[in-house]
């Protein structure tokens, strides 16, 4: 493949987070097809139009199935709101594209299903954008667990926690609407799994439990009304490989602004990582005599790959964006049937598998098997 | 009261930190009675007459219950092993003695109730050594939530963590035995629970998950047994105050020496703190501008009493030793019927009743309430 | 302007960094001409053209003086060896060109002067790669000074460290040969001395020691070389707006990676920084009481511009590249005529000032003022 | 020797200090001769007594020359105003006491040299109260220095910072009266310097800056004074064993309660510490893979002598007041001619040489040797 045609729906957030990965990932990293910006679909034909411009994309439109139409574009980024996922990700793989869609997969366990087997039909790339485990230092968390170098794992703990739902006198919004989703647990909880998935395989049984901080909200246009999410969610685990976990989720932390941290406790040491300081992780190896022994703050650098196509020095640091252009060129390389890390529509499909089962334990107040 | 005599039973480590509180209490603190070391009493003689001399206690006896008859004796510290609790704190209260007893209360509910109402018969004076409860950092987090400093309390995590039984070719030992109790959640975790107790009140019901690292432990003598004790607990919870929380405890938890961590959430702020560091807590308060918020790290100091009674310059640090002096001037306060900040047998028993919940939990992997 | 067009000259470290920075700028920043990348110049043919394909330039050249001729290139990228910075800076201002030139600015004072005598007569824009002054944390950090947030600054402490020297094992290499300038002091020191220059201003006398951990080092091809360079310095200095300071600075400092660190101190407060977590922060101000003050830890968010062209979530932090992003536009607003927050060959030439007084320092033991 | 007979000068701040240190420090350690609290003497025959009967002192009184007529005496501590430590100490000395006497030295090199000559003809004891040297963490890190444990050193760096003269607010006191010293050189920074002797040994010759933050304060009685004072020194120094190093000394620093940071380089590694975080320790160790390097912290634990005698527990943290317990114990050790760890008056007069040096060099503006 000499060019990778790209199609991009949605500008949001997500849309441009896209667009920077597919501008810089062949700068980066070496010997990567040419790719070509071909369209760009937005719902508002103006945005479309002043976005592509700036993103570099050839064409815009406000219709976005006319990309599935284009010959030139191999691949689809979906980056639209979560509840047009499914209907996106299935037409653009039964026109033959690949998908690189944002997470969460989708607003149901049917429509991630569906979504499913619509990849496995077409043969196609398919993954979704949980661009934390490119962290270099999830990688190396991975790599650490995978070679023993903490033994057997018996316990790991997670939490994640931002602040942007904490405001008691914030207006109700899309966020508190059952509409939404369950809240925390969905909204951004996924995020959090997608690291306990890459380092410590499936969740096998859960229990949940949910919380409201703040009942009700005022309306922007005075009065109030009930809230229908849960900002807070919180389970106990088992996972297949038999630790035992748990896991805190809170939307509504004050001073948490992109907090995911990890504790992983096994038979010959610990990992430890807080992903508001992404560039580091913690690991306390056991078998030091008891008088030099400690936690080691790792910085990573290039001996972290792919930290190296980025900055030559070490602890020079990498930002959040530059996690989203190792996704693009790990779905490029999945693409090309080469070694890849990515969670596709199947990993993805386990996650929420995962998060229906937490959903079911909170109904029933009952330890839940995720099938 | 002029003077306070005081009987010690028990010379190990709560032993000795409770002979050095005694040492050093009036020292540290204004307007204490005259502190009287009357006996020491230890189950072997030598051991007693060598530590009466290195504590500087009057008389030396492996007879414990000789203390009791005692006239000059009014205070009785029990530092002995947890099963032993029970009878001589009871003892010691119908022998009309004030009691200092070490944590876990007792080894069973029951017993933990008729301590409960044997004090509750003798009107004496009866506290649990629940030290970290005396760290000023403490004190300030529950002062800041009584005061409202982050308004309405939504939800809180708790850990507990330590490695003394982290490394799996330890051979077998008491703490493995399911006659020491539970495992993580009695033996270490009631310290914890002792600051959850403080800040934020209590449990009302629990789902509890216990899990052992592991199963078979080497004998020294050769050969192997199996393990009756669960090294790690896990819990969902909700206070009556209607926060939910989580709790994890961890004694296999390698690296971590002697790690409570609390992360408290309200609706106007967030407090955290480590007791690694014990000297200084976390806060952050909602309402300042979006460029200058964050958490503040405030250093214990003279601000924070009784800090300034050990040392008039702040930051420079209290010790886990000096935790029990301040626990020693306020059992003193409370036989004296001025304020004291300690937990008495009743908080203690409410204590026992959450551990118990959370037992009862895990063998019937539901939900339980904390009657 | 509706395109400016670009021509890049060197394609090492930080020839890659600023064509990464000229791929994503416009896609990050609002309101930009167009960018054209018109031609590369390596002086290895074969590496121009697989670089100029890698980072979408049109045309590649050994010959950087083309670039110079091309009337399709406005601004030129210098990113070659330092002793080349002075002859292609003032070759590309006389042939009308704007230029973005790598820092130090030079290899000698003499040479910088002849730099910004060239940048001068040419009216057009020069400055210099101080990339780490683009840290919106930075930024915040000196809005901070200017506002009087802590005062009058009293005292300013500055550290740089890496360990890329700190090997003795490690061959005799260019870095130790005196030809490529006094060590610590030029090849790395500058960058901290950007940060001081753009929080505190210029320096006004210092004196300057420098020390050699290793005299020699080992030829690759056998036997030893005497080292010519100083991989350590330290100073002291005094600012011409009053403050006193220290500087210290260390390229053989194992395990330290990326670190800057900044501590200042003003009648009303402390603020902090350190490098290798360049998304923080700490604040210290006087005036809270005594039992609630305490240093706040504040994470870069979309309230400390440019963060949120990044990204619109706080605390998800940006990297190393992304300061290049920020420069590039900073260089963009300058060429334009609008505000710009760069430091342009003037203010280059005071920190090279202060180098040459440093070096003169240490030269006679003595203290030396900043002419 | 069966039984130590202990007198105490002073009540103040170390008063109490040494008091509790005296009280404590056989119930802490084994195997030490009995404590007799003799007599403790205050000019003010009220405190006097009410400390004497706090601290457990056997005779209070105004005359503190009738303790060196006290056949029951064997040590005198000496914790008054700095100007009379030479004083109390020779007369002490000549009496043929033990001294252990509060840090500095004394208000002037000439005092300073003839405590030392009086320590030398007298044959007794005499130590000065640099407490922080007997941090476990301090021990540790000249412990590892003394084993090679990060190879040759090459550069330190020392800070000390608190912020008790920060408020430009705060009236003139006797710190700011020249009458009291250079300010921060001799008033705190001793302890900084006897960090640096114990683990890096002597300076060699320095060349000092001192500056002033507020030249005038207000008087209590309305008015303003001008300020005699330095409350910030810094300080390039060169060592006997050849590292360069930067030593920075600020008792005005906002936000610092206790901040004593080393920074230590050497050719196999890196040691750092912070003294608001006393239990602690950095480490990193060359030759680690590039992948798996990093500062270890280590918690200080039994396997940190002398932690074990205080607490058996790791990580269960040691305060400022256990320090000075070591210390008293430490004299001890070496009144009975055993093995100890302590700064006596011949290595206080080194220090104040240094400081001494430092003073002459600020006067000249140039380098001094320490001779």
């Amino acid at each position: 493949m000499e060019t990778l045609g790209v199609g991009l729906i949605g500008t949001g957030f997500m849309g441009k987070c896209h667009a920077l990965a597919w501008n810089a990932v062949r700068a980066v990293f070496a010997d990567l097809p040419r790719i070509r910006l071909a369209a760009l679909a937005d719902s508002e034909q103006g945005q479309a139009e002043r976005k592509a411009q700036a993103f570099g994309f050839a064409r815009a439109t406000r219709d976005w199935r006319s990309l599935l139409d284009d010959p030139r574009i191999d691949v689809v980024s979906v980056t639209t709101p979560n509840h047009l996922h499914a209907e996106m990700a299935v037409a653009a793989l039964e026109a033959g594209k690949h998908v690189w869609c944002e997470k969460p997969m989708a607003t149901s366990l049917a429509e991630a299903q569906l979504m499913l087997r619509a990849a496995e039909r077409s043969g196609k790339t398919a993954i979704l954008g949980y661009n934390y485990i490119q962290n270099p230092a999830i990688r190396k968390i991975a790599g650490l667990l995978r070679t023993g170098a903490i033994g057997s794992v018996s316990h790991v703990r997670l939490e994640m926690d931002e602040d942007f739902m904490a405001d008691p006198a914030a207006p109700f919004s899309l966020r508190s609407d059952a509409k939404s989703g369950y809240g925390a647990l969905d909204d951004f909880g996924v995020h959090a799994l997608s690291l306990l998935r890459v380092t410590l395989g499936q969740v096998k049984r859960v229990v949940a439990e949910m919380a409201m901080p703040y009942p009700t909200r005022r309306l922007a246009e005075g009065g109030e009304r009930k809230v229908g999410t849960h900002d807070i969610a919180t389970m106990l685990v088992e996972m297949r490989g038999g630790a035992s976990g748990m896991v805190a989720l809170n939307r509504a932390a004050w001073g948490r602004k992109g907090r995911i941290a990890l504790q992983i406790f096994g038979a010959q040491g610990t990992i430890t990582y807080d992903q508001e300081r992404l560039n580091e992780l913690q690991i306390f190896r056991a078998g030091a005599l008891a008088d030099e022994q400690g936690f080691a703050t790792l910085l990573m650098g290039p001996a972290h790959p792919p930290y190296g196509d980025f900055v030559p020095a070490p602890g020079h640091q990498l930002g959040f964006n530059d996690l989203k252009v190792i996704e693009c060129r790990e779905l490029i390389a999945r693409i090309l049937g080469k070694e890849s890390w990515t969670l596709g529509f199947e990993e993805g499909f386990a996650i929420e598998k995962t998060l229906d089962a937490a959903a079911r334990s909170f109904a029933k107040s009952a330890w839940m098997a995720v099938e």
